[in-house]
């Protein structure tokens, strides 16, 4: 019997289409409200930040939405990724269930983020933009559109978390060695990052700190644009091609996913891989066991509430509604630093909120502890991020074991851990700690939500 | 006009056999010398070290060794490779030249270096091994060891150059993280580990003590065997499935290559580059251009000479004719780990001496300006040793150029830079000297060769 069972597509299925679950859902979502008046914003109020082919995605309601000629040349660097099934990890968990995962590792940029940054800097260079301006935590998003940005010829500015950019300059060389600009936030370069230096000096910054900046820098320059690694329908929707690769690759392999699971951040991996299975369960007149993977440190989904809220710190963004810990809260350290945000993503909220899908918290040693037994079997070393998935999918497994019921799990590999290797280094030494988020900060972020009517 | 243009094969076209040159060349390798009587040795001597189908194949002469199923069946989780033509460096160099590149950087471990470890870790296993020793210097090779024997069930134990271990934590994280054990080499677990210790406590190491530290474990107990990641003869035979998949692809391509160019360390990647291109053109009775882009500061192949030498420091390997630098050489600091050999595998140095390629050394400064500026057109950012033919095959493009014709030239690239990161922030921050090596140095290592009739 073959160990590596992998399933990979010729480069003419890559898809030709994004899809759409807002198409498929029961309801839609809920509109965008304008940070100063709290009303409904049309598409112009977002034309300072983004070019109108990405405001139209944004709201758009067909199923299919073509993706350019251009953008899947791009992709041909790397799509379609593999799928393949774990049959040794399968073998060493003693496991009735087949377990099978798709890797988006393989992209130049080692994750998921490039299938986003490469449509968003082709419409940004089609609209005639000369810059896009950008934040980032553990620096995929930003590396990834560092990336698209060289091959589209537009420059980049990445507005990168103050302690991310100090604990981690070689994801910060990457982004340079594709040309990029590197910008530890809070930074003086604007009146956001002006603001908290004035009051903390020493700020290691945040994801919503950073987002500040970069969307103050994209309004305030004409031939600037602001692009987001996460959280916003576009984004979500160019990432839906991980999920329809993956059921022509479970096709191929003769099964049907009984389970999905991904890791949630900003919930832009899980809604690729997950949202075109959940859509045709939908229209299907089925339903699909769909596992949500986040950090117990920061988890919106889980212990957040469902609101209107801010994307940043300096609320200088529309309000979407969306499951969030609120825009003040601050998790405690931990090594998944593209899982820090305090939102989810208002289509996997909005997913959530309709049953769809079950989420679940797990602290970061058990996380780490299923990416080194994977290591071990599959040969692949994950992200941090991406052993939230990874934990889900061993546990699902486990249960399958107990139960004595095979059932067919799918997971995204959304990511490798080369650039994370710090982590794996801290938790071998046993120096990670599983901390809890604070639960006073939790209160007060989420008594400190906007009042939308 | 199409930017991204890659070939892949089907993965029921990874080849089916190694491909020997030695079945090609006018006349066949020199005998290998035992260390201590200077006489040619048999298939026995070399038992203590390796298992006897790897011996077998060390010395095979048939042109097609087959591929065990398991080993083909490992391959597949990232093999073929891409073969991509570099279209847009192609735009930025101006060049009537076509330039190809074939990417071994989509394995697991990121290199080349996994075609040669999963096939000794599988005859090793096969022959009851149950502990593969192995040195390595940037940590490429020692983590393709790690991962191989990860899936064979091996323990594997690394013995890594001093100043590597302490400079490069990630690599040895990433060993470690496939379940590797790795020590620190001079260690005091062996005699000559001890000995060097005993004069040197504060020795930084090389590549040529920790072979001999790795040779002498294995050489001591009957369960262990050793493991070398470039420079023999079966090792280069194993990483000729690169050239025999960029043969399929260039004709996919409908061109043949005029110029391959390839990096040299040991020799490994060059040799399964350019071994099958040069074989064919040998049977065909016609010629191919082949560049061996090698550095500066340790330059084997242009500076070296022809001649007997010993493959360790310790004097405790087997003698082999090739290209060296003699094995008391020390080359000046630079960045590629994987390029500080003193010697050049004995079938390059062979094909080197019967004209078959032409050497050229470069400086490492205007090796990373070529990597900086692949990363930026093509979007993949090479590890240092690949940037030499980066180098080299930018270099025959601008001759393209200026001479006003357009030849074929196709490279290896054989791994990514995501663990050599530092390397890239010290040559933007304008810290990188261009270090030649020490002259008087060259001349006493020449002079203490071994004096073989």
């Amino acid at each position: 019997m073959s160990e590596t069972v992998k399933y990979l597509l010729d480069e003419t299925r890559i898809p030709r289409d994004w899809y759409n679950i807002v198409a498929d859902l029961p309801r839609g979502p809920e509109p965008v409200l304008h940070p100063g008046t709290l009303q409904p914003i049309g598409p112009s109020d977002l034309e300072p930040l983004f070019p109108m082919a990405l405001i139209a995605q944004e709201v758009a309601t067909e199923r299919h939405i073509e993706i350019p000629g251009p953008v899947r040349d791009v992709y041909r660097q790397w799509r379609p990724t593999p799928l393949f099934r774990a049959r040794r990890l399968e073998r060493a968990l003693d496991t009735p269930a087949h377990i099978y995962y798709k890797y988006e590792g393989v992209s130049p940029a080692g994750s998921h983020k490039p299938n986003t940054a490469v449509a968003q800097a082709f419409y940004n260079a089609e609209a005639g933009v000369k810059r896009l301006t950008t934040e980032t935590g553990a620096g995929q998003w930003g590396s990834s559109l560092a990336y698209a940005g060289a091959l589209f010829g537009l420059d980049v500015q990445v507005f990168m978390v103050r302690v991310s950019f100090d604990q981690k300059p070689y994801r910060r060389a990457l982004m340079e060695a594709w040309g990029a600009e590197c910008i530890p936030s809070p930074s003086p370069r604007t009146n956001s990052g002006r603001q908290i230096l004035a009051t903390h000096p020493d700020s290691s910054g945040s994801l919503g700190i950073a987002i500040s900046e970069a969307v103050e820098v994209a309004a305030q320059n004409d031939d600037t644009k602001y692009a987001l690694g996460s959280v916003l329908n576009h984004v979500l929707l160019h990432q839906t091609i991980i999920g329809q690769e993956a059921m022509e690759q479970m096709a191929m392999a003769g099964e049907a996913p009984d389970i999905i699971v991904g890791c949630t951040g900003g919930g832009s991996n899980f809604a690729g891989i997950a949202f075109p299975f959940i859509g045709a369960a939908l229209r299907a007149g089925s339903s699909i066991k769909v596992v949500a993977c986040e950090p117990a440190a920061c988890p919106s989904l889980t212990r957040g509430t469902y609101a209107y809220d801010f994307g940043d710190t300096g609320h200088l963004t529309p309000l979407v509604k969306m499951h969030t810990l609120g825009s003040a809260f601050v998790p405690p350290g931990f090594h998944a630093g593209g899982l820090r945000y305090h939102g989810m993503a208002p289509l996997v909220s909005l997913v959530a909120d309709l049953g769809l899908l079950e989420a679940r918290a797990y602290t970061q040693n058990a996380c780490f502890a299923a990416g080194l037994q994977f290591a071990r079997t599959e040969g692949i070393l994950p992200a941090p991020e991406a052993n939230h998935a990874v934990r889900g999918a061993i546990d699902e497994a486990l249960r399958c074991k107990e139960e004595g019921v095979g059932r067919t799990i799918l997971f995204n590999l959304c990511g490798h851990g080369h650039f994370d290797m710090q982590a794996y280094i801290d938790y071998g030494a046993g120096r990670l700690e599983d901390r809890e988020y604070d639960p006073a900060l939790l209160q007060a972020a989420l008594e400190a939500l906007p009042a939308v009517a």
